[in-house]
């Protein structure tokens, strides 16, 4: 069974002036999905996502959260086909078997590692609670140069033209050390939308992506700095701000973050070190 | 005890053609706030947001949950001050007390609403689970001419600007029938910007907000629109694009959705028979 379709049709009005016109218009899809551990039988997690590149989600969630390390760690992925379940339904169930002795801990989960025993509910307890998970520092050495920088925003503007018409997605996209586009991933929300792109790339064993570049379409946050040095991203670039925290952990985890990227013009915020000028 | 700051100074380089220049530049808080229930002792959650009106947050999270239903019910709210946990932490936490004989139900808050057990995991059941929890449609017959509307987005871009240097916060703003901007709150997270403008109308007992407007920077999505609901919003304003979702949840509940709110053009995506042209 496919995914539901990313995109409604929905009557709208435009007001513009004194002027009312009305026409059909597209609106991205917002859908829950629940993503089901088979065994010991779960729920994992409800997320409000847009369909399409599920299975690309359901990876990169687990892999992000710490509950796969590559590709062969799930054994099956699947929409439910639960007869007793509608149609519409199933298509916002995927059912994951994990490989035998593979455990997920949902605790963790609950308290989305922002705090440790140790330390507390703090900005510095959820870095100090990531480096429990034992991942490493990035110690990619690959330079960019500015000229392939400049040139991401239009890049990702460009394909997400080709993929959305609403207006109304985030997107995340990967691209290589030269700076071309590898792959993008769009959804209503911002982390569904990473998640969906490092999915992609555990699912065809392309981790870690300690020579890409990742681009975001809005602000980076915990949750995208996380997701990112999980998947060995040396530099992570977004069109908007980043927060404290963002910056925070860039700098702990030596990641190069970039933000408000637009034109010929950016800030970094950490790991200036592997930018060069152009000549 | 005051919450911790709402912006951090951080050295940034500027690199624009091919010129570097660093400065120090203000950027967003992102800090883990733990939301404590006293009794019975437990964690309800742990989210990330942007110190500054963190009793808002708080309350405004409660009522949008289905926790209480006015300030009344909240007996008493404060900062951890245990001397065992370290002065920073403790910023980042804070105890409620329900009124007596009051529980807050955490199976609902986990599965976040999007499931019921008649309906499953889909939109609908979404919709579904918020008429269960018997919120009203909203029956506001206010009109509202579109000149108002068009100043709104200055009004919340000015205020905001007031309000923050970094670029790096959503807000969200509450105006009365006559397009005045009444208040605004601002948070890294577009859910808690609204739960702490909300919960401020709980503090202060404005609610229901059955003659207001609400306006948020971003997107408009599920939450957004469950949380407006719940406060009584006849009209919700965004910057950008709405969620399918939050079409057809404004749509069953009654909603004017307003989106791509800009300059003097706007889209209506429902409840277009409040909106009166200027003449």
């Amino acid at each position: 069974m496919s995914a539901a379709k990313s995109k409604k049709k929905s009557k709208i009005w435009t007001i513009e002036e004194s002027q009312t016109r009305s026409r059909l218009d597209e609106i991205a899809t917002e859908e829950p999905l629940e993503i089901r551990l088979i065994y010991p039988e779960q729920t994992l997690a409800v997320t409000m996502r847009t369909p399409g590149a599920d299975f690309d989600l359901v990876a990169g969630f687990l892999y992000s959260e710490g509950g796969i390390t590559s590709r062969e760690d799930i054994s099956k992925m699947s929409y439910c086909v639960d007869p007793d379940i509608d149609g519409e339904q199933r298509q916002n169930i995927i059912n994951v078997a994990l490989k035998s002795g593979l455990t997920f801990d949902l605790k963790r989960l609950e308290r989305h590692f922002f705090m440790t025993s140790a330390c507390g509910v703090c900005g510095k307890a959820s870095i100090e609670s990531l480096k429990i998970r034992e991942i490493p520092q990035i110690s990619s050495d690959f330079n960019i140069n500015t000229e392939i920088i400049y040139r991401l925003n239009d890049q990702l503007k460009l394909a997400q033209g080709l993929f959305s018409a609403t207006g109304g997605l985030h997107a995340a996209a990967l691209f290589d050390a030269q700076g071309k586009l590898l792959k993008l991933r769009e959804d209503v929300g911002r982390h569904n939308a990473l998640d969906k792109l490092i999915g992609s790339a555990v699912l065809t064993n392309e981790l870690p992506l300690t020579h890409h570049i990742v681009m975001v379409s809005g602000r980076s946050s915990f949750e995208i700095l996380q997701k990112s040095i999980v998947a060995g991203v040396p530099v992570l670039c977004a069109v908007s701000a980043p927060s404290s925290l963002a910056v925070e952990i860039a700098q702990a985890f030596n990641i190069t973050l970039i933000g408000f990227l637009r034109g010929r013009r950016f800030n970094v915020y950490s790991g200036i070190e592997r930018i060069k000028l152009a000549s």
